[in-house]
């Protein structure tokens, strides 16, 4: 048995949670229900301007692994954070969690600190991201370690992780020694923007070393270049082992082995949208591993995925093992 | 007019706050419901045993002065922090909230971190806070603007700040200019082992400087050394020219010009009963100096402290306005 049934790889970043409406994205010119790329002194501009905020630790994959964690998997997270208050609050909530977090620290003459994400939360739950990535966007091949990923039943790659220097050469390093050791790769592509700056990158990927793809609707559509969702799924089905593709208010497609299983959404009040996607990998990525049959596994992430949208925060508050349970999952 | 109705003095810190179970405040000895100061090195042995955590800022008068501020009042609050990544959060949610924050910074060289209080909420909703001082113990009497003290028409001195070495002359300043120039002094007792470490200094004040003061039935007990509620209330009526001192379920007693008032608490699930002091005293306040009747300010403060217990984090998340509206109450 590997150690790890999953090991993520993504950006270690600090969530910043405040309410505004919809006239406040616009007056500072957010664009909304996505993620954007910011410097040191938008951040410091943006914040400056938002109302009273939360912190609660957040990074994609990095919610993908809490998940796992706390349905009691075997995982560990890889990410880049600096030796400072953010730092040790990212590195805290992760390995308090249950997670192996392979502590990657910056070096202490770094000019960046600990990434945040500043996230403003508008009235119907919709998130959008302002990302000062910090000492994150300098993950490298030297910070991985071949035999984490070796012991790895899946990694998990986070889309966003592709934006930094050295991070096609990390993530390569990475596969090709999960692969080595008969390992399986999955992804996210994370985001419909973040799949314009990386197409090709991604593309090639997905034909190369990607046997579980995941993403949702708007990013399929901008991966394949089309407005024919179905025709994105089928590309994506042909390229891939496993395509989860989630959609909103209309669940999860699954497409595996020729076969197809449109799983519905649970229905949930929307607080919250942020980790929506991230929870919905991370359980399905453990029901998986567990040896649940692949609409099980979509029934889980989008149980998953409606507990994380029904609170602030993208860590789950509630047992989900329990939740399974209480839904006959398992 | 003066420029502030209230202005707040405390200990300025980000609330830490994680979720366990009474079993954990035994194994890590913490004591249930209570304030307990801790160092340093006991903050980090804390952190590495509790689960993921939510860090909003806090601090008691901070939270009471957030409330004055999200209802409109003009308010100000002085705290110390850190230059580091706490205490700019401190410093901007305060700030967001609509408060005028004194920034007082801590030297570049102090050894001590902005101060933080790891709360840990059991599942009957009962905080039991564990608080690491940092820079904040530090405040001294040249921390203190006289002017701005004696623009206030109230100044309110948290209790717990009664901790550290120049506290007790920092709010003998304090208390100098805002009474000579005509305003008034009300006082939050904050903890009954609070009280045990200053009672001769709690009495000393209450006795020559303030006009109102705010304390729960622990405290009120705790103060006058007796188990005889009444007889302690009647003591403090003595002393002070309003006495508004809230009962958890049974609500709040205010005392004044030999009147009294017992305003029924809203009933609310608790979720976390953090803040909820300090709310009280927040919208009691408020009311006051807006020339509502005590009964009015009591209602006001028992409905804002049914918000704030309601949700995680001690700094209000509706509109109180609004509630007190729905409420009749302005």
């Amino acid at each position: 048995m590997k150690k790890f049934q999953i090991v993520g790889i993504g950006n270690a970043m600090v969530d910043i949670l405040s309410r505004a409406d919809d006239a406040f994205l616009e007056q500072a010119g957010i664009g909304k229900g996505i993620m954007q790329l910011i410097d040191m002194p938008r951040a410091i501009d943006l914040y400056s301007r938002i109302g009273p905020a939360k912190e609660i630790s957040g990074g994609s994959a990095a919610n993908t692994i809490a998940g796992i964690a706390g349905l009691g998997g075997r995982t560990a997270y890889v990410g880049k954070v600096k030796d400072d208050q953010l730092g040790m609050i990212f590195a805290h909530d992760l390995r308090a969690q249950g997670a192996v977090y392979e502590t990657v620290f910056a070096p202490k003459t770094a000019e960046q600190e600990t990434g945040r994400c500043i996230v403003i939360v508008t009235p119907d739950g919709e998130r959008s991201m302002n990302t000062y990535l910090g000492v994150t966007e300098f993950l490298e091949p030297s910070d991985i370690d071949p035999a984490m990923m070796a012991d790895a039943e899946w990694i998990y790659l986070e889309g966003y992780r592709f934006d930094g220097p050295e991070s096609h050469a990390a993530f390569a390093k990475a596969i090709a020694a999960c692969k080595g050791a008969g390992g399986r790769v999955s992804i996210t592509l994370s985001d419909p923007f973040c799949v314009e700056r990386h197409r090709d990158a991604f593309r090639r990927m997905i034909r190369e070393d990607v046997d579980l793809l995941f993403c949702n609707r708007s990013e399929m559509l901008s991966m394949y270049q089309t407005t024919d969702f179905e025709a994105a799924l089928a590309e994506a089905a042909a390229e891939v082992d496993i395509v989860a593709c989630t959609d909103s208010e209309k669940g999860a497609h699954i497409l595996a082995g020729g076969k197809r299983w449109d799983v519905p959404a649970v229905p949930t009040e929307i607080v919250d949208a942020t980790g929506a996607g991230d929870l919905f990998a991370g359980a399905f990525l453990w029901g998986l591993t567990e040896g649940h049959d692949l609409e099980i596994c979509g029934r889980m992430g989008n149980l998953a995925a409606s507990e994380i949208i029904s609170h602030i925060g993208a860590r789950p508050e509630q047992d989900l093992k329990a939740l399974f349970r209480s839904h006959g999952l398992i």
